[in-house]
């Protein structure tokens, strides 16, 4: 409630930059997100050989400024925040500070390959656009009901895997070098690729009793989507009911007087017969 | 209410065209359906390579009676309409346009790449079997059960391309252009192939690190279906209980008086004969 | 009520054939369903080139057991049943002629690759396992949940083909025939692969376009692949909720008296108040 | 409840091993766990070929070390329970004693084909991890609703089998060996990978006839896959609804004595104060 002592100017970049409720503070979001968006398209095109001289040349200057923006950005978020060291060494202060020094490694570094790697660091930016998509209400749904649905979700994970480990196995020993199951990873990996309907076609089985075994994974697989859609549709249509808000949890507290049950968690009175359901407060609650 | 004062047959060519209440606009709709789908066969078929030269030619004055029919419906609708440049510059005024005059396009322009391109537009005509559907009741349930998910189907359209453009990216540094992961939107392309369960397997990881990760992003996509389907469910599952809020929940409490069933959870009263289900605490029910 | 004057051994045959509760009509049953699932087996390993001389020379005999046992079943149903020609132009009176009489023809019809296909006519046996499930009950409820949703899958199916066509036309102009897109059929087809997430990769696009292109019909079918999946749990939901038998319709009739709606259909008084619901009959209600 | 007169160090062990609830007990199926996981791990990398000679010696030693401790700990499974050849012939009891034995075949048998399958059995060892698991709540709801949902998968599993034999068998008639599809037994196998979505690509229709039917197949298991998972949806949903049995629908009534909402459907007094939430019909009311 006290007026906290600090620099105007900085109280005011706080804002714009950590906040989303000001007009700059919307405006700062979307140049941020348009930057974000156009670097992570610079560093996919660059990667694309053959084009003309020019468009690279392009990339190279696009990618300049982008890069000076986000160390003004960086050196912005870390001298407005309270607690710098905290902000440094937090997980979007690492994405933050990873996906700027791209650029002004090149200089230091020489070795394409392991530029190349660097240079890829660019990409981390995406991330952050999770942290402006965190005010967007639909994503945090979406991100609820999966936390909700992740035990279940693992023990399905867990399935998926043991059942890929064992099929993978058997399918080594059916089938064998000749149609490219060399080992029993490659196996297992064949294994995943088909449970989840992938199918790629560059290892497939060619004995009989392979493809025996082929059909009946695909149709385990086929069986096994059912699982985790029914999971969050469930955890979805749940969601729902409560969201629609015209639900409220009831107890099995039986009314004295006239043996009604169900009744809100937070009741006080009974709501059939209008009696208290609290006896020891019985006095206190007549003087409502 | 207000007689309209409009040449007659006029108005009753706009009731044919633009109405399907009476038996001639029926039939319109019915014939321009039937037009249509041939159109489409039509245009479907002619691409076909190597068939008898007779066919050629039946295609060809086919699609002269068609583009005629359309023809005379394109003036018709514009002439029977209140106001013409409306409709003309209407999404279905384009789409009518743009798929009549192909074959008059024909004699005008020479170069046989272009007109394929030309002669592909009779194929939004398709589109127009949108406007005759819009009468099916189904269809719009459906678009409406996808309108209301909408935001919900953008946040996961958005988590697929994320995961799709950093996987992607992951894919090229290890996989390399030895596996065909010849650029980062390749990479992205395979990506996508693979999360979405489709799996062609022209692009395919052969390095163990690679097919590693392959497994992960499956295993991912695989889960990742459940997200909208979970949506539609839960969607689905609401307009039903809308459609069903006519229902409650009874009991198997019996009448002492008439031994009818199936009561009210809440009923205090039988539905059949009047008299009360709550014999033992009736007194101290009388209390209130 | 009145005893059938009939012929004693025929009445009892038809028992046998026809109904599934008496311990032979049940045996009839699995005896049949067994020569049936032996029949199709031994079509398909005829089939299979390769083999051993002797297992060729056990597929015939067997052949002929079956075929001898289901000419002489045939000729019991016509014989039993009191419309031997409603019977044989029903359905399964056709199925049950076509699927007996290949061997027959193998003496009259001389040429190999006709005959294949005559053979695999013993094939449609296979129907006649619905006529014997059709007792079994999760049969019956997962029929009725699709023939429930059959208007929303048939607009789904319709909007399947939509895209397809004009999005396998899209992929003919922009791939062409070097890409294996020789015509826009074929181009249908492999649009139809990649929207059910089949993706054979027997044809794959190679242009930057075309693979963007492909990449939006992947996901158009990723999110489409909800839209049935959502109708038919939807439906599911609902027949369970019915099946629980705890639910009965109910009607917004207000009772006069204490103003509770929601009564059930058939209520006469009110579950609330006890009062009647029906001002009209209510002299002649209070005599119950 | 009476002490069982069993020596002393045998009953603590019997705890450690079959029972969770302790702090060894835990720590023993820890350890197990991780056993488990590292003999699977061991099994899967020894198969590589191609890897330093180290690699192989040290796995030969972590092997010897697993299956010391698994021996320890079958001698101490038996001599532990009361009834030693019921454990013995149980289905765990075959699984433990089949995954330990490999390594001391492997001193007997010579040969190394029939080796490697030997070696293989040493993965059955992933079943005990079930045994674990079974202690886990999710693994088990999962369980239970696949259960629950068994008649109806055995129903839509077997519509599955009858769709694929007789595509199989139109699509050997139609393609033939031209396309790969050599015998209806293949045809049948490249059915389920189309059905299920797989589609690997290795067989693929070529006819014009042949792509027809495939896109047909292919809408249809785009299609089947919604009822498996609306089965498990429904029944997702109704255990969630037996859970969250502990809700009751509530309106936007307002109390007139303390302005509490939210008020159940059915209430007739408020449930913060007491006080009637039906003035106007009061009088009415009381005379029931």
């Amino acid at each position: 409630m006290e007026p906290v002592k600090k620099s105007n100017w900085r109280k005011k970049l706080h804002d714009i930059i950590y906040e989303a409720d000001t007009p700059l503070g919307k405006l700062f979001d979307i140049v941020l997100l348009v930057l974000i968006l156009l670097s992570v398209f610079f560093v996919t095109i660059e990667s694309v050989a053959g084009l003309p001289e020019k468009v690279y040349d392009l990339l190279y200057y696009g990618e300049w400024v982008i890069t000076i923006f986000f160390t003004f950005e960086y050196i912005a978020r870390i001298i407005t925040v309270k607690k710098p060291a905290r902000y440094i060494f937090s997980f979007y202060g690492i994405i933050d500070f990873l996906s700027t020094i791209p650029l002004y490694l090149s200089f230091i570094l020489v070795g394409s390959n392991f530029l190349l790697t660097v240079r890829a660091l660019r990409l981390l930016r995406v991330f952050r656009i999770l942290k402006i998509t965190r005010y967007v209400g639909e994503a945090n749904k979406l991100k609820k009901a999966l936390q909700d649905s992740r035990p279940k979700i693992l023990v399905f994970l867990f399935a998926v895997l043991i059942i890929s480990v064992i099929a993978g196995t058997l399918m080594y020993l059916v089938e064998g070098e000749a149609s490219g199951f060399n080992s029993i990873p490659v196996s297992i990996y064949w294994c995943i690729v088909t449970l989840t309907t992938v199918g790629f076609g560059d290892i497939a089985p060619i004995t009989p009793l392979g493809q025996l075994i082929a059909a009946i994974i695909m149709i385990m697989g086929y069986g096994i989507i059912a699982v985790p859609t029914g999971i969050v549709s469930a955890e979805y249509v749940r969601s729902k009911n409560i969201e629609d808000d015209n639900y409220v949890h009831v107890n099995t507290q039986v009314c004295r007087n006239c043996g009604a049950t169900k009744h809100r968690d937070d009741a006080e009175f009974c709501h059939r017969c209008g009696n208290t359901l609290h006896d020891e407060i019985q006095p206190g609650g007549n003087d409502l």
